[in-house]
């Protein structure tokens, strides 16, 4: 990168250019063996038992949105990452970056929420550090959580058990979380209310512990929401994807919105999602699994992992067409998480 | 707290008001058993080894100082928490906040600068997150990391184990990290250089575990710095410190330049030292399981936990009076570490 290259908003959307940062910059300078695979949250030895480890950090804005706030959404985002490694969510750490002049009230819901979010998902925020910045240094409050989790799953999911023929799956309704930040931006007001889906994911995966070998890959299709996810297993696996756009399930109101703001649903953030990869023909094993859970509502098996080696996802859509679907480049939803 | 009340940064100082703001708000909210005691990192069971885990934030300013910047900082920082629960770093994360336009160089220099730090303090970073916002929305680059780390010691450090007639030392001259930050900021210039202490303290603590259950305590005295730190164990522990001015080491430049700015030294952080607090008559031990050590330059005891119940920091003056050492409100010194 040359001496004159910035940091640009897109850098940190999820897509294209978060993908040239972390293999040009961060990987290089930074990977000692274990960063280079970029999962959601990495499995570490050593420790005694097989633990996850994963961090995240949270900058959404507003602060305050439909369905959550940035402290909920900060337990149930890392929660998902160790989820998607099939772990256990068992301690968090709770870094906080507060702008000064930031309202106490505010402060206290806030962690408030953080306190609730921790135990509905079962997990222990147990260590935690607080950074004050002066008056526009930093915009209201910022959130790191990192957590540890046990691996309940052997062997663990990950891109090298897919195998063509898998088949994926969604646990429900995309593009939530996104839209109704983006809503909750937005200067006009709309007449239907859209809530994020925030919530943690490890209920759907301990059903999916039965599954055995059969759960190949889990996966939280955050920023650059599923068009970002499907994109990056088929390129880090080198693998083709085939999805039918009609079977992906998006919720009226968000097509509704996402209409109205220019925005692809299949690109906006999820925080209650997960994409899943199963063996041929389990897909309806899976939503067996999940039936009756509220965290499932409208999962639906959306394609399958094709044979074609083109490590790109193609959509087949409503007319019966197919195009390919495009990684987001990320310019367009920062702060979105 | 009041509804009009907000984030002071001296919320983030370190001294009394992030003590209270911890106290008032952060533990109601979120302490579930284990972050009440409030330790530099927290020992976990149910993973099988000993496990310490901890997390820091970043935010120091400016992002390049003498003797480092934002980036080793964040390594060794994390590194040294675990340190002090006798805990050998072994995982770190690491979670970017990066305001948009920030230049690419500057970034790869701070990343270079982490790998290193990782490399010589023998502990990997394996996962990673990155955030871009929009210009104006943070100043430049925030890092959090968090760390795991092995418990090596047995009993593990910890205020509880502390009784009176136990030695208090320090591992070398204090003030330099933050001195040398605060300098850095002035808009006039010295004829010396003045450099952060910013390292790793594990190969100190390493050494210390020959002393067995002689070894009682372990703090890294960084935001409020030496002085906040004994005001710490004596108002956790219940117990009181008496220290001697004179036994306290301070470095000439150091001195000179808290004159000039108007610092206490024993307020200002540092990054690479530690605070121990040991069983009767085993500090000489201590300096010489240190010798030799380049870390340990100018290590010395400074004082001893005394019988009474005060929870007061007692220091004898170099004229032979004594003061209170009160515990920095920490106003003064925001984004010194």
């Amino acid at each position: 990168m040359g001496k004159e290259e910035r940091v640009l908003l897109g850098h940190g959307g999820g897509g294209r250019l978060t993908g040239k940062l972390i293999d040009d910059l961060i990987v290089p300078k930074l990977d000692r063996g274990r960063l280079r695979s970029l999962p959601d949250s990495v499995v570490v030895s050593g420790l005694g038992d097989k633990v996850a480890y994963t961090t995240d950090s949270f900058t959404v804005s507003p602060v305050f949105f439909p369905g959550g706030n940035i402290g909920d959404l900060a337990i149930h985002g890392t929660c998902n990452d160790l989820a998607c490694s099939a772990a256990r969510p068992v301690y968090l750490s709770a870094g906080l970056i507060l702008e000064e002049g930031f309202p106490m009230d505010q402060l206290g819901t806030i962690l408030e929420s953080m306190g609730k979010a921790a135990d509905k998902a079962g997990v222990e925020i147990v260590t935690g550090d607080t950074k004050v910045v002066p008056k526009g240094s930093a915009d209201k409050i910022f959130i790191n959580t990192s957590g540890i989790g046990k691996v309940e799953s052997n062997p663990v999911p990950s891109l090298e058990r897919i195998e063509a023929g898998d088949q994926i799956l969604v646990s429900g309704p995309v593009g939530n979380h996104g839209m109704a930040v983006m809503l909750s931006r937005a200067e006009f007001s709309f007449d239907f209310e859209l809530q994020s889906d925030s919530a943690s994911v490890w209920p759907l995966v301990k059903r999916l512990l039965e599954l055995g070998d059969g759960l190949k890959f889990i996966r939280d299709p955050t920023r650059g929401g599923l068009a970002a996810t499907l994109n990056e297993i088929a390129k880090r696996s080198g693998k083709g994807i085939s999805v039918s756009e009609s079977a992906i399930p998006v919720d009226r109101q968000v097509l509704a919105a996402a209409e109205m703001l220019g925005i692809d649903p299949l690109q906006a953030a999820n925080e209650g999602k997960i994409v899943v990869v199963v063996g041929r023909g389990l897909g309806g094993k899976v939503l067996e699994l999940w039936a009756g859970s509220e965290l499932a509502k409208g999962a639906a098996v959306i394609g399958e992992i094709t044979s074609a080696d083109t490590s790109r996802v193609v959509m087949i859509t409503r007319i019966g067409g197919s195009r390919i679907l495009a990684e987001p480049s990320g310019e367009l939803l920062p702060r979105i998480c």
